[in-house]
């Protein structure tokens, strides 16, 4: 047996206090699959230097750039430079570094949303194709064992035709102007640096991308009220959506960044002709299956036979309760067994290992600017197009 | 001490197999200070005076025709004669049956929607006016006795400024067309018996006049979208609204009779910019006061301190659960305490017992008709306004 | 048609400022076919007449004393006078009460414990069986349907061949000494009128019940442990009893009065070898039915089949919560019913009417002896026996 | 800043296939400072040098046998060498092993019950001073965020002076004869490799480990009824203790691997005088706090303020869950930072670090010959004795 080594990661950003690079280290962690073997994670080289090796890297491999890790790394031997970059910075600078590591022949896993705009995205896709590398987008909800099996249910029938869809996805954290303050919601209430929304743009989308995720059928058309509840926001930091599937299914999607008292409350509910699902992020390991004529069935983690997407996703036995962190790992194990396929030459799309790519990233780009677009129109309809806009971002 | 005696009712509708008729019963049953007297259970004499009997009633006061009763019942003694009239028929005979025992001297309890059109309602209030008697409208779930805890929390200011309002009303009991077969489902898809919504008027409006008495605001406008889900259907059986307060805040109100699954999913959320509450009539006697900074309440029935008329519409210690039955019977001894203010000269308005009343009755009528209206209208916002409409009612 | 009356019903006890009187009153007013016609409520006439007036009766049926009342109603005629008297003063006074009724010829529903000692409860079964009347005990949580439907899944095998109960009944309503100041808890920890034992007599009783009667099984042998958790107690507040029960199944049943924080947590789970059950009075329309291969079901009032027990115990349809008062009037309704069958010369046993009777009096009271008694032993396990004792009731 | 470098562990046990070795490991790779750098994964050289490579190990370090894991890895610079041995092997190896390690001078980590009798809990005490090193034991639920906080809240008064502990660790996974097939189940239900306890021993002692923990106080006194549910079982699978603190609180513990339906149901409740507190393992981020007076307050992870030792448990924001694998991994990371603290000379102890150690060991391998012992005798009470016994292990 020839050893088999980790798969080496690099990162961009996630230095120092910033909390969603801690999140993916973790995820990548968990496992014990992944390395993480260089990082730019700060501009400032000192900074840069100082989280790596507080990170246990080599001086060497902590980059004050990207374009320098990324030519850097090249330098390196094929068995030792990082084969994949995880990009966690801010929403503006993801499209350029993807385009970099995709251009330097290093795959790609970028947190979401995908791009600053849906241009860009569109542009993204031509250069991943040009490229040959992979790329994931982690759309972190989606590597929860129970909305793996929720899509499995609802691929095979169990809940007759879709018929209605209801996702919401609540949190508190910008209730007030005061909340602004840390270095997270800085960025994210920017236009400069999160794009033309705040909650649609920060987990809206996630919503909209777990809909289509479980249910396999895509928006077709929406009817958008975003709204920017704190006074002075320039970005929507509220809003609802009504939405029509292509499978003539209604939907709801409420989101919303000033619902004080919700934590993260992501609740996706799938109704059928014949059953219905209803799934909430803060219990993830409890999905109910409901109709109206049996008794509910309340589908544990661990508990009774799950389709093999969601029995991979799980790790420990029935009452061990998984939770946000293993879901994410989820989507960077399923990534990493990607790029050994690739590496392999086997078959090696994102649909066969379950990862959101570049047609998530896309879908998700336009998701955001059609729902900021269409907000501010007087209509209340309008069909759900991928098509480059020019709208200003400023809600209202 | 003066022998006092129970309040004389008498009843319109609900005889044998007839749902409602049963629970108003129970509710004015139950709290020992309504007596039955006589009733139009059926427009077949027999079946009244078999329905009556079945009630422990004498055949002399079981009655085929509700204007017959009204003529009987005027010529009895002062201190035998029915004193109000509960009214437990389908919607369109709600307005005539209301008007004749208003004009024949008698107060009404009235269930909802108040009328079958929003101009019966507008002239309900004319003959009300000239009658000088009482009216009151069964929005059962005001009754509840966190529910009137919650309308005290944010008149105090325990939320700060209201800032957003969800609120759900779904069922299933109409999510295929086999549902159709029950007496109960009949008349509601039927334009004819229902008026121009299924949904909306049903349940819809119970939404409606829950987020307006909680909140203590008005609806000011609407962006509505109703569906008829079920093939073949002429009326709405499922719809999103979203709504403008008076006071600023936003809303959405999403209810479903085909929304597989759910039982009676009735739930109000309302989101300051301090605090939020959270409230299901399915589990009534549990009321979530949650903030951003602080552990969450759980303010339970029985448990701590309550503003009066939740206390008063409580019945047993804390553990003991109450629901919808005692939450119904709340509307009556209610408004039998308004009746007796009444008779002996004291101030006696709606507002003062607690009552919904024809302001409701109004408001309810205009919702209904506003909704299928703006349903049908290209444009996303409309004002909400009280001014009867042509709408055919039937949906798309 | 004969014109058919309610079933009319005395009362002793109950008069103002008691709980568990008025709460007897609405369950026996819930349904409508029950009247209060007379009562003893109070041994100050004055206040006897005075509660019997706020009740709407006339000062001729309010009595002072309880044997005063069978005397002056058995003179009245048979279709005027109560059927049946409902007992709800303290425990040292149902013995001499039921007595006195049945030997006046009237039937007996009585709060539990059902005697001051379990040789009451046996003198009680002589005194029935000589009278022929009927006689009922009010064990309220064995009213409700999803207890009803548990007992027919015990039965049915669903669960498989039972293996172990854990009943819990748990309050906290004499948590401290202060709490001792209304007149439920003062009659409660003294020992002249509640008997040997305070917290097991007045719901680890109840516990035992619904145990015995959701498994079908007899408790044969206990090791219990009482405890007078509050200084100066002199009855016990708090206790534990291991269970053995003659199909072989182990037990545990807790209770206490000083949980602080616990509502009124009765809660019971029946594990099988193929399935178990878990049921809490506090959300009592929800019954979880568990199996260890496949996912939970949750059954819910009005969702599904039921026994026809189960069914019938149910008014209203799912997600319409029904509470304790509606398992309350289920106890009255059935004995109602069983009082017509005795009057039509049918059938008329307990068991018929799923009413518990004599043999549950004659268990609650050697139940409560026997915990008291067993606790004082220094061995661990002794025989459930029905063995009057002389424990003196002095916990510890 | 000179290079720090993560902490180097080895691992006895845990090849392929085994659980508990898996789930040691990702606690120990989540948060990146605990680097596997060798193994005796199997007494099968082969299987143990396949266990690690497929770990990412070089041959080199995948060891046969524990002893010679440790000889050669004492050769190794001190850099480069383990510095702590994670033990996950059946329960009779565990005492030989952690001897060894200690011995040869490496920390140990190990997975509980500590060892395989009391006599080797105390005889490990003797070996653990002389060697000077350090020793942790996994009682995983210590490491949840909210048991910290509980921990916090009592002795800091605020549920006054605790009254009643009720703790529960129930599970089904051998709820039958047929779920001995798996590896785990066998040596579990054998006393050769699993000791004198099978339920107590596996789960029970994690609860009273809890109990003791949460309330910092000790259990003085039991009564134990320990049950051998599954025909032909050798060992329990099933028991209640009562118990008694010596602060004067009584306590129940019930465990069971029998209670079908019960998936790894740990929760505690603890009550005092003023407040009492509510946990559960499968829903570990809620920590309920009631009172008789006031509303419960609901406490969520990352929701308000905490103590340090439960702040510096949580990863993640409010609302994102975190699991077992999280609390586990806080167990290994307060030994990680311990370890740091024995290299620098700074004060170590397991108390500074919140790591259950030597006394905990002794104060388990008491518990479960305790119950054992006290289970078979037919007095109720026992002292809780820390003296080795003769007990046999087989049930009843």
């Amino acid at each position: 047996m020839k050893q088999s080594k980790k798969v080496r990661m690099g990162m961009v950003g996630g230095g120092k206090d910033a909390f969603i690079g801690a999140v993916h280290r973790m995820a990548a962690n968990l496992d014990g699959n992944i390395e993480l073997v260089c990082g730019a994670f700060s501009s400032d080289p000192a900074k840069s230097i100082f989280s790596g090796q507080s990170l246990y890297l080599p001086a060497t491999r902590c980059y004050a750039e990207y374009t320098q890790m990324f030519a850097e790394e090249a330098k390196l031997p094929e068995t030792e430079r990082m084969q994949f970059v995880s990009i966690v910075t801010p929403n503006h600078l993801h499209f350029p570094i993807a385009k970099a590591a995709l251009e330097a022949g290093f795959h790609v896993l970028s947190d979401k949303p995908a791009t600053f705009t849906l241009q860009e995205a569109l542009d993204l896709a031509d250069v991943l194709k040009t490229s040959g590398q992979l790329y994931g987008l982690t759309h972190t909800y989606n590597g929860y064992p129970l909305i793996k099996q929720a899509k499995h249910l609802v691929a095979t029938g169990a809940l007759g035709k879709i018929k209605k869809v209801v996702v919401e996805y609540s949190q508190d954290w910008l209730a007030n102007k005061d909340d602004e303050i840390s270095k997270q919601a800085q960025w994210r209430v920017d236009p400069l640096r999160a794009g033309v929304s705040c909650c649609m743009g920060d987990i809206g989308v996630h919503a909209a991308n777990l809909a289509e995720y479980v249910t396999g059928a895509d928006i077709s058309a929406m009817c958008a009220d975003l709204n920017a509840i704190v006074d002075g926001r320039q970005l929507d930091d509220d809003g609802t959506v009504l939405l029509r599937f292509n499978n003539g299914a209604r939907g709801i999607l409420m989101s919303s960044q000033i619902a004080i008292g919700e934590e993260n409350n992501l609740r996706l509910r799938v109704y059928g002709d014949a059953a219905s699902i209803d799934w909430s992020q803060m219990e993830p390991n409890s999905l109910w299956l409901r109709s109206n004529t049996q008794s509910t069935q309340l589908i544990r983690t661990g508990v009774g036979d799950f389709c093999p997407a969601a029995q991979s996703a799980m790790r420990v036995p029935a009452g061990h309760p998984e939770g946000y962190l293993e879901a994410f790992a989820n989507i960077y194990q399923n990534f990493a067994k990607q790029i050994r396929a690739f590496e392999q030459g086997l078959p090696c799309s994102n649909a066969t290992f379950d990862v959101p790519g570049i047609d998530e990233a896309i879908r998700g780009m336009a998701f955001i600017e059609n729902t900021v677009k269409f907000s501010q129109s007087a209509i209340k309809w309008h069909d759900f197009e991928i098509s480059p806009s020019t709208v200003s971002g400023v809600a209202e």
